[in-house]
């Protein structure tokens, strides 16, 4: 049987999702909690992608078989009991047998926080990007148009990806919106994204909000595909992993 | 020369602000860095009071003595430099010599964090209490009302407590609100302390807003003197050490 799961994680403790030889990983921690509950035997965790340290997640989701008969709805309790309080799962049910976490994702969401005050917030310090400087949105929103649409996101992508096959992606939707919080939230959605592209266009449109850069300068930034001409990668902990749809 | 700083922090990695031989505590934390300032010597840090494991401080007050002849401008930067990220000096100041932030504090406010929503918040779990029964904030409003005023709070002091002296103490004000991010917050006013007392008052109101208990149950409360009469103590990470006013 395939199980498809919605999970949540506090990316602060983990050295990102995907598992490695050292580190505490996310997917980890759900393969040694499946792993007890299938008396040793390795579950493999598939996940739509993975995300960096310190990266957060609200709407990760996963796949992995099993040959338990546990009803469906007591995996939820189960796996929530035996996981560290950092991750949570949310969602649980059977999927089809083909279905694929990784493969079918139609559309992905991602959220980046950035707490635009004075004075920094010590109990939100992992919990987004803390800019004293007052950002002007306006300017902000009208270079997010511009990435709207499918591009040649190269100068969006980390250095040292090793993206295999072409750095076309496409944004269906960006949105940038101040919360009553002071919280400058920008919402990415697209079909597919390249190892650190939300957080380089987070950090070309700060640059763009401080006034440093013309809004218009990010259309010649996504023409030149080159990576240096875009801006800073914003820091991890304001980045959050927050829907995955499907087929 | 004395000096009185304004000091914040997450409780959530100490094992509270009393320095102790083994554990993380925002006392050793502060006299380590000061002892590193001063060559070695032991610089010995007062606070307003102490705060237990997970509890959380906004406003804490310290003072300490120092021969160092930095100007004041610049102990600010020096400490937040070297302090870890879960300490942040506020303000810093010189103060009389008599200055003593335990024995002149005139007023303190706690703050008590309540999250009432059905669903739980990952991102919040160390921050405050997560109630799943919508709560009667009005009963509780009423509740609180008799708590205000001069009274023997034995009820509301932790039985293990080794309070030297009576239990007699002043609460100057108590509020209950609810936020827009569906958060009750509980202020507490008042001009002492015993151990426990607001996460027993809040554990008591909690017992009221759920309707197993009359608001006017707590004048009985306080007259029994009787920890037993009592409601349940809330666990620390809702609590915040908000603000110390001195004379």
């Amino acid at each position: 049987m395939r199980l498809k799961a919605i999970i949540q994680y506090d990316g602060t403790n983990f050295s990102g999702y995907q598992i490695q030889p050292n580190g505490r990983t996310v997917q980890g921690k759900l393969e040694a909690v499946l792993a007890k509950m299938h008396k040793g035997e390795h579950i493999r965790v598939t996940a739509s992608g993975r995300t960096d340290q310190g990266v957060h997640a609200v709407g990760q989701t996963i796949h992995f078989d099993t040959s338990l008969t546990i009803p469906v709805a007591n995996w939820l309790k189960a796996l929530n009991t035996m996981l560290p309080d950092d991750i949570v799962v949310k969602d649980i049910s059977e999927a089809p047998p083909d279905f694929h976490a990784r493969f079918d994702v139609k559309e992905k969401e991602y959220r980046y926080f950035i707490l635009n005050t004075k004075e920094r917030d010590l109990f939100k310090r992992h919990y987004c990007y803390h800019v004293q400087v007052p950002l002007q949105l306006e300017r902000m929103q009208q270079a997010g148009k511009f990435l709207v649409g499918t591009h040649d996101f190269s100068s969006f992508c980390a250095a040292n990806s090793n993206v295999k096959g072409d750095k076309i992606r496409t944004i269906t939707e960006i949105s940038i919106e101040e919360d009553s919080a002071q919280q400058i939230i920008i919402k990415v959605r697209g079909t597919g994204f390249l190892y650190n592209m939300v957080r380089i266009i987070t950090g070309t449109l700060l640059e763009v909000g401080f006034g440093l850069r013309k809004p218009e300068k990010v259309e010649e930034i996504i023409t030149a595909c080159d990576r240096s001409k875009a801006g800073k990668t914003a820091p991890p902990q304001g980045l959050y992993l927050w829907e995955v749809d499907y087929y």
